[in-house]
């Protein structure tokens, strides 16, 4: 780890997961403490991922303090109060290592410099800071030789951004809401790892032409503070389904899994219909989506894809890899045939596919509503949470490295 | 009333009513009893209406039954239970006072003959049930020269069509949800007469290419019977809505009457989308007409139009004829030129009216769905209750006159 001329560097990457048991309101804004649990799918880090070198030195100079470099972006670390937040636990943690083994190098003295990259399509409104915080606090636990475990490290990520804290481990997260006022038991835990069930896969339709209108966390603030029909989710609703599709994911049930994952969509987006004045994250050609879902399932005489939507149009469909033909072969046959994205790891599998359940079975409006609104689409699956990798994005001299990924 | 040839006939005509706390959700489906109460402002009937004639005549055919043609199309009578529940209440309350005194003529005994028409757009989605009901039961409490006060007949409206209740009186209405199982205490009440609060307008936009998903009988079932959040609507939400609301009709507070409108909406499309499968009556269009509304009172700095939607895209603008200039010019500059409807009684006092608020404070967007989503408006005001008319569809010889209105 030690460099020539005493810089210390470690990289990850860091995947982004998309939940299935929303996340949406705060009860501590400050500590990142969500009013309701939350579970998520890991998605694979062949499609998306968040790269970051964490390297530190005593040759920094001090008066720069700790910097980060975000795709080739300098950011004004002092501005991030979470950023700060992350640094200055992690930092503590390797404090109290050096305190106990004074044969330790003083890390935690010297400056920091990080360098963070991710490979998301640009405008494709996927949310990168889960990945993003996930990356950093591995590659600092990785460079600080943290012994703490990744559900130790979730709540440090949390603090970065809530759903970071599930991008802290691979396969399907749970993000448990806890009780104590410090946080201290707010954090991600493993479901099941990935290879429990890793025939799950992902398609995302990224809608073209998105202006996001409200921020997620104003827009979960706004709906916590003023739906009349939250508290009724957050106290009812989500705790049900978070044991329900546990059972789901520990069984493997496909169709369990499905319907809970849509009806929470539902339910999340009803809430910001609720919110006042009311907040829309789907727009027509999400709702085609919707349609297009539940006509496959219905054609198919059984649940073989689930919708989900974040705090944005696009959806993201979960089916298992067996029904590619059917959900794929559809997907496929209703874009237009331009459309960018079934390339990469998952697509080479699905590459002889071109046609699924007859376009005569689902609604026509649907379908000509989702060929004009999509142009891109991501292929994936579950996945392994974050990775260690030894190509840095700092030199052994301390050099910020452009673009090296 | 008799015709020379023993041919009885009376007419009423009967308004539409929009609501403003929502009906949605049956506890008993053949007494139509809801699960909660609703309130709404009846509309002007110099816009919309519902025109009926209720004859009948010892010299009508026997065999034949009751007969019932709706825009000059005979209708299939006994394949409508509701329509019987209405005949044979009000059959039986004639029947009471033909006992009561003999020497009235036994008009329960002979068969009925009714016509209707109404003055709606066609495909402008708007439902007609709630003023053919109303006008159905006021004419044939007219022809029976029955005793009941409109709140009574609203019992019997009810059973047609849950919302016709409200259409039997005029101003602002409240349909009572009632406890009692035989449902004689779900009736309509007035709140206040249109008199009390007659600067209340409603501008409709018509969205075009309308298709209607799930026709709201089905829909509000489906509601009801499995979306998690609706039980909150129902039992919390709405009785604290209608209080809130009576109050502000009373007090004559737009901004208080505005905003309830609009949350209740919200929150009434909000449980659809929580239906599963999910049902959705909003499109790009009704959320744009959203937007702008919102736009309009911020830029306005004050509360003074209020959008609300029933089950389809349509939205239903309320405002105060005080603000005709900002709220009509405003509308009037985002719609194109040829949009059809701005005349009729209450478009005349705005003819003058050509541009509003600034489109340089709306959101641009929104502005240009609007403009591409809509191309005719109803441009209408709170209005009086059942009307008796002395025209009749039926000639004194008992022959259906062909669009006499």
């Amino acid at each position: 780890m030690a460099g020539s001329t005493e810089v210390y560097r470690a990289s990850a990457t860091a995947p982004v997961n998309i939940a299935v048991i929303k996340y949406w309101g705060k009860r501590d804004a400050v500590l990142n403490l969500p009013t309701n649990s939350s579970l998520s799918v890991t998605l694979s880090q062949s499609s998306l991922r968040a790269y970051t070198t964490a390297s530190c030195s005593p040759t920094y100079p001090a008066e720069a303090g700790d910097t980060l470099t975000l795709n080739s972006k300098p950011q004004d670390i002092q501005a991030s109060k979470r950023t700060l937040a992350c640094l200055s636990d992690l930092r503590a943690l390797r404090r109290n290592l050096e305190n106990a083994n004074p044969s330790l190098p003083k890390l935690s003295a010297c400056p920091l410099r990080i360098v963070s990259e991710n490979n998301f399509p640009t405008a494709a409104g996927l949310a990168s800071s889960a990945a993003g915080f996930a990356a950093l606090v591995r590659a600092i636990a990785n460079l600080y030789e943290l012994p703490q475990s990744a559900s130790d490290l979730s709540r440090i990520a949390r603090q970065g951004s809530g759903s970071a804290c599930r991008s802290m481990m691979g396969g399907y997260v749970a993000w448990r809401t806890g009780v104590l006022e410090d946080g201290s038991d707010s954090l991600a835990e493993e479901v099941a790892p990935a290879s429990h069930w890793p025939e799950m896969r992902a398609l995302i339709l990224v809608v073209s032409d998105v202006k996001k209108d409200v921020p997620s966390t104003t827009g979960m603030q706004a709906t916590v503070a003023t739906s009349a029909l939250f508290p009724t989710r957050a106290e009812t609703v989500v705790p049900a389904r978070m044991t329900a599709i546990e059972t789901a994911i520990i069984n493997r049930d496909f169709p369990a899994f499905a319907e809970i994952t849509m009806r929470d969509s539902n339910n999340f987006h009803a809430t910001n219909l609720d919110t006042w004045p009311p907040t829309f994250y789907l727009n027509d050609v999400s709702r085609a989506a919707i349609r297009l879902v539940h006509d496959i399932n219905r054609a198919a005489g059984e649940t073989i894809c689930a919708y989900t939507f974040d705090a944005g149009p696009n959806a993201v469909i979960y089916y298992l890899e067996k029904e590619s033909e059917r959900v794929i072969g559809t997907f496929r046959s209703i874009l237009k045939a331009e459309t960018q994205g079934w390339d990469g790891v998952f697509g080479d599998a699905v590459k002889h596919i071109k046609s699924g359940i007859a376009l005569e079975n689902l609604d026509s409006r649907a379908v000509g509503g989702l060929r004009e609104g999509i142009n891109t689409v991501i292929l994936t699956g579950v996945g392994e949470g974050p990775l260690k990798v030894d190509k840095h994005l700092v030199s052994e001299a301390g050099e910020i490295l452009d673009r090296a990924i």
